[in-house]
């Protein structure tokens, strides 16, 4: 199961999640200068990036509206830097958040588990429910895959759904969790938990407290730190075990826009991954 | 704005929306034989469908995951269908069901309203809520682009979160019409319905009526024509104004994969559309 291989990186890293969210502007000009096209220039940036944070990164994710805003060249930059990913064993998520009736789902997941677009993990929306999500479960089973459905997002607007309040008494997102936990028992690894993890963001302890009981197997994908504004504090308040990656992306790598070779480049952002890594730890 | 368009092009040429979900093997022999790459055979096919299908169709809407999963070659299909269709003034939708915090929205804006892959309309997700919307409007007011959110799919397991009771009496997907009709107000067209719209599955009339009550000013993209079991006789139940395209995509393209020329594939994809068109207005 890939969940035991992100829970094996997550004890001896630690849980820092790598977002390459790439903007134009964070291209530094010794890349720029360097490069003709804005593939090469996008796909240059990230693989020195992922090498500068490797050592003390989990996984990388990639946003894939930051490639889909920058047109075929943007896509041709996604490939690049999934295929470098899978080529060095690193772990990467696709931060695409598809859902989709049944068809088209299988169409995703042929589109995000296979061919050039591959990733080890991707997100998924559960808005449209089981049929929705249910394409993905065999690229988990046979092609060692995993899923982040999301749960309870970061954003101030996540009540405006998520938090509404059922006949039952639960939130939506309590329900979503469960829904989590059943889809996910089957994938269950041997570090316990299920290659079907959830996003939950940063947001108060009580709220995780909550999504672990109702699905005690999730491994968490955990947006809004940094930029978004939570903090380390938050993250050990929340998770005690090494059962989540918490992801940053604009607090690693937008600050090294102004390096003037790849030596600082990478001294910038490894020096990022590792504030960041001692911030969750509490080092 | 182009609502007002879209109202136009039902009123003047009926309901029906095109489909162009892709795959390989709809594409006949005469257009493999012709081309060399996947993405002027997958770009043939569309232009040769959109040529055959314009005169009497709304709009056309493209399953963007049925590109992404042709990797590169389906990408670059994908804008050059959006292209052509801009050229030739017909109305596009970009069935992506994106939803993202908001500065992720903001590219997803920008990636489908500019650029390569830009259309006029594109469906979006509302689990994230308000401000995982927002960004588009920008767009909307400025740039004369459209919305679709997901309301009430079309897809069994749409029961599992859309139609769970909350405690104020209403099911999910009236909660979430409303919010559309609160979102829609400002884009209201002369047309008197919203460029911002909603996807509500054919279903049940009742459900219909219900999102109506719930937003007076809601266009309708409705998905489950054909393959997936809906017929004219629902919709001409459902709705009596011109206020809804209805998608059909393997009801339309799937059936020409046998034509041994381009006018033999023609006259199957207008027949179909012709066919189509005549069940919705009951002809």
């Amino acid at each position: 199961m890939i969940v035991d291989k992100l829970h094996d990186e997550v004890v001896s890293k630690g849980m820092v999640c790598v977002g390459l969210d790439i903007r134009m502007d964070y291209i530094p000009d010794f890349i720029t200068k360097k490069y003709d096209s804005k593939s090469e220039r996008i796909f240059a940036f990230n693989r020195l990036a992922i090498d500068a944070a490797r050592e003390k990164a989990a996984c990388f994710k990639l946003q894939i509206a930051c490639y889909e805003a920058e047109g075929i060249e943007g896509m041709k930059a996604y490939a690049g830097t999934l295929d470098y990913l899978r080529e060095k064993d690193l772990l990467s998520i696709a931060d695409a958040k598809r859902g989709d009736i049944s068809s088209t789902a299988g169409l995703y997941a042929k589109a995000h588990f296979s061919g050039e677009f591959e990733a080890d993990f991707m997100t998924v929306n559960p808005y449209m429910g089981e049929d929705a999500i249910s394409p993905y479960f065999d690229y988990v089973k046979n092609k060692n895959k995993g899923l982040f459905v999301l749960v309870k997002t970061s954003n101030p607007s996540a009540a405006d759904f998520q938090e509404k309040i059922l006949s039952n008494g639960n939130p939506l997102y309590i329900e979503t969790a469960k829904k989590v936990g059943e889809w996910g028992a089957e994938f269950t690894g041997r570090s316990g938990y299920s290659s079907i993890g959830g996003v939950v963001g940063i947001k108060n302890t009580k709220e995780f407290h909550q999504v672990r009981k109702a699905c005690p197997g999730m491994f968490f994908l955990v947006p809004g730190y940094g930029a978004q504004g939570g903090t380390g504090k938050d993250i050990r308040e929340a998770i005690s075990d090494p059962c989540a990656v918490v992801n940053s992306s604009r607090g690693i790598i937008a600050h090294a826009w102004n390096a003037a070779s790849e030596s600082d480049f990478m001294d910038a952002i490894s020096g990022r991954v590792e504030k960041m890594g001692k911030d969750l730890s509490n080092e």
